[in-house]
């Protein structure tokens, strides 16, 4: 936490109104419901709306039309979301890391550590290894043979980067995360699976974001391929040959088989699954748990999951879906019939 | 394992009725089909009755029901299974581990590490980080800055906890789990996305439980609480400001999104996914593999997931599927035109 | 990569017939659209047919038909993908690791590890722990009391193996899975849930291989075991008690409830879920997202997770789901009432 930052300080560094005292410091971000003096808030979520009245903020972070409602101070946003991140991020900046590598840390002789990065304890630094200017590698993380880690980029901890990947600059990777481990390449012979060399790697681009326990596997030949700007949540599975254009969100426990692209910009909910070699366009928009199971040609929202019922009514459901096909074909029959019969009736009456 | 425990011993300590020898010792658990001489078994679950006449073990844990039927010595419980447990947890006691510090973990001079707690190899304490009395950090597990292990809780091994996080009195963490990862929070700015900075923590209440590779992200700014008694399986994923209720169970690969509230006591299934800002009831049952897409308010067992079903009839079902909608239709025309024919008829007929 | 092979020394070596210049050397593989000279390529997928003429490869592992239309040298085999794994591996061989223990990993004086063996920096091999001939124990690896790594396996990296878990022969576990965390055995007191001791291990056959992040739970009594020439992908779940047979290979994202067993050669895609206590015969073919909930007795393909849709038509779908009980009564009723209507309309004609 900071000193501190005056609400005048705030409008000025991000170029927005302020309704309210200039003088008045926040030191810390709160909800609007726990919100006290010193704190400032934010709404964006229209849900939230009715605890604006009541709030004990000093300041609240609204769009123009909720800052009439507003009881305390406000600074005014067109999107009060990116805005309350950005004095966030003021109020509650990164911790910073002092250059040095640790004593325990192993830093093979053939690595390069820049002299202004961080080498936490227990950490491995494996030969051929860069890692640059300003980057961190966390406590119990392991840069393998080759790999390079980019300029401000930081491993959290217990990160795992195989021979060769390279990262971008200013990427951040969360703990337990591993990037570059072998594609699942088999061949299937009489003996049983021949392991198909996976000698490709992984490439991911610059301010990419990876989740805790994330996996994204090296290619088999050619690398595997994260866009500039990809934010990946937690527990994702990234097979090989996977390439995700830039600016792509994808959310927790959501996995994409070998081969298959994903376009710029995308939005993948959680537990989405992507099968091989498709290829998706850019402003896709997936719905949580499906089964994306063909290529996307053209931008829009996506859906496969049924939505929950009670258990009583959805096993009657289920089972009724065992006889969809056979539904139809009675139905299509029926409507054969009953236009028989009225042929037959508009004969009769003539 | 111990010397053993003789089923007088086992009787007097758990207040359970005892048919047979007391003086007869058992010094290991086993099922019934693989029990021999030395051994204790259980029967719970009916589908494994028919193992009960041949079974070789010393004595069998049973119902009062099944020990009519139990062909050697009998320990007879309410609840075989939770009897069971306690046995099984009297015969083989988890393991005790030694205070004291390995001499290759590091423990940063502001930490504070309780003299009888065990540090094991190439574990890391950072900065102001609390390890409590008889607590139990593992081999290559990360306690980070100010992070907080309760009374008697373990760590089993590589378990990174992240900054600020508070683990209460005899939690249990198993390998490869993170707690306390920065959520994944992003407002999205014209130049792409910008980072909501993660300032809440992760509180974990007593006697909790986290399986492997599970993951609990810290909260946006209030934390994300797993209260008493919880258990959580593997791979589990956490989001920010999720809360769940005392005593609640869930099984592996199941996901809740973030600000979602699940009750107490609550059963939850693997796979099962919660999309974000819902509140569950107290007492419900989840199946597998649901999409819980809405708050549910009372207690009742929950679904959405389809059987499965061979491939070729399954296809043709799931083509319909998409037909669902219009079948809706043809067949309410087809109800109306049936109406429409019967007044027909019967007005011919007057 | 190696100083490379002559097409001539691999036709021999894989007894395969060649078209070209048995002289030429190649050095290493490639797609056929990014292969230059010296690169070896091949065409198993008919999907990259169209590639085959404008290929820049040397030589081209092909089919006796497609060799036809390959412009440059051909090395010719029934199964294209099989010669070209063993070719890969022959340009590209696995790592070699000295033998040896590293400065900073942690053995206890009661582990064995073979003098051929290679322990990396920051490894931990407790108590009882055996390390085999040749096995690789990669940097941050934790391998408990009593676990034994059988000759010639390779623990990546961060992986951990629980207490007295047991690998076969060339055994190949990428980072951070874990072998052997209890399993989720709770048994429900009045007071709350109960843990069952989880005293059986996990037992893995020769010729594995595990994927990142992949976790197996160790027996609750009897062992967990995985047969050999299994192969898991990442983030896999394999719950207690559970059985895989030979040869089965599981992609990743896919988790198998306590108890389950699971057949030789099945073939499991990414994203299912096994409920417990179900028995899967040999040659079982289950498709991405099944839920499988019931045993399966013979050989085929199984599925249950719908294709997607867009979001709109898919809504309206589903929501008639909810309807589909009541949809095959009114049809059944209709079916009647036009029989009724077909019957009394025969009467009045007669």
């Amino acid at each position: 936490m900071t000193a501190g930052l005056t609400l005048g300080d705030l409008a000025l560094r991000f170029g927005c109104e302020l309704r309210g005292d200039p003088d008045t410091t926040v030191v810390q971000v709160a909800t609007l419901a726990h919100a006290h003096d010193g704190c400032i808030s934010f709404l964006a979520n229209p849900r939230y709306r009715h605890a604006l009245a009541d709030t004990g903020a000093s300041a609240v972070i609204v769009s123009q039309e909720d800052a009439e409602h507003c009881p305390v101070a406000a600074l005014i946003s067109d999107d009060p979301y990116v805005l309350y991140a950005r004095v966030a991020d003021a109020l509650h900046p990164a911790p910073e890391f002092a250059p040095g590598v640790h004593a325990t840390a192993v830093v093979h002789p053939h690595a390069r550590v820049a002299d202004t990065a961080h080498v936490a304890a227990g950490a491995v630094i494996e030969s051929g290894a860069v890692i640059s200017d300003g980057a961190v590698v966390g406590p119990g993380c392991i840069v393998m043979d080759n790999a390079m880690v980019g300029a401000g980029s930081r491993l959290v901890a217990s990160v795992t980067l195989c021979e060769e990947v390279r990262l971008g600059a200013r990427v951040l990777i969360h703990p337990g995360a591993v990037i570059g481990a072998d594609g699942f390449g088999l061949a299937r012979a009489p003996e049983g699976w021949v392991k198909v060399p996976q000698v490709g790697s992984v490439d991911i681009g610059d301010d990419v974001e990876i989740g805790a326990s994330t996996t994204i596997d090296r290619g088999a030949i050619d690398d595997t391929v994260i866009e500039a700007g990809c934010k990946l949540d937690n527990q994702i599975q990234i097979a090989h040959n996977v390439r995700i254009g830039e600016h792509t969100v994808i959310a927790a426990c959501s996995g994409v088989s070998g081969s298959t692209t994903i376009g710029k910009r995308c939005m993948i909910a959680g537990a989405v699954g992507f099968v091989g070699h498709l290829a998706i366009a850019d402003d896709v928009v997936v719905t949580g748990q499906t089964m994306v199971n063909k290529s996307i040609t053209k931008a829009g929202v996506y859906s496969s999951a049924l939505p929950m019922d009670e258990a009583r009514q959805w096993r009657r459901n289920s089972a009724r879906f065992r006889q969809l096909d056979d539904m139809a074909r009675r139905l299509k029959k029926l409507e054969k019939r009953l236009e028989a019969l009225d042929r037959k009736r508009t004969d009769d009456e003539h």
